[in-house]
């Protein structure tokens, strides 16, 4: 599963990045990326996207991305690169480290873990 | 872009599906998917993936995919395919030939092409 077939299309996007802008109530025990400020820095992230003029990118928000306790967070792909973005300085960064010049921003990145079956 | 490094953390999903949610104002020009019905879809695709208990898989809303004129339309990453998904039929051809059984629906495929630059 995931892995790419000879005949599939080209990647439609070269870097389509979900922001999680989920919101709990207040108060819930494992808090929400929205709650943490999440869709402010998407929408800041939508604008600086479009403001370097980066080609074949994508900034859209998306529903519980299911790791909340370490959020802000958003995910790149196709690489399934995570990070946690807590400022519009760290949307910068990635922006300009990893989708820009195609490197990696390691003190935003999420620990290396997979899903927990359910 | 878009290619893993070799320190990269594995995938954290198997299979991460992003159900375009957008609404639109009736009567625009492109359309939405949510004017399509893709909201109950995207909440039957999340019933049926649990019920199929499939490992690894995560199934999301988000915000416009920028391929309206084609939806109802969803994409499955990392693999980055995207189909059209118009009916509960549609989703279970997705959940079980592709994602359950690794192939493709190829009568539900968008076509191949790459985002226009802006």
């Amino acid at each position: 599963m995931g892995d790419r077939q000879a005949d599939d299309p080209p990647q439609y996007y070269e870097a389509h990045m979900f922001v999680c802008c989920n919101r709990r109530p207040d108060g819930h025990k494992r808090g929400s990326c929205a709650a943490k400020g999440s869709e402010k820095l998407r929408d800041y992230m939508k604008v600086r996207a479009k403001e370097m003029a980066l080609p074949g990118v994508r900034v859209n928000m998306a529903g519980c991305l299911d790791r909340c306790e370490l959020g802000p967070c958003m995910v790149v792909y196709p690489e399934g690169v995570w990070y946690r973005v807590g400022s519009t300085e760290d949307v910068d960064a990635v922006l300009a480290t990893h989708v820009r010049d195609g490197g990696r921003v390691p003190r935003l990145m999420l620990p290396p873990e997979t899903a927990a079956a359910e």
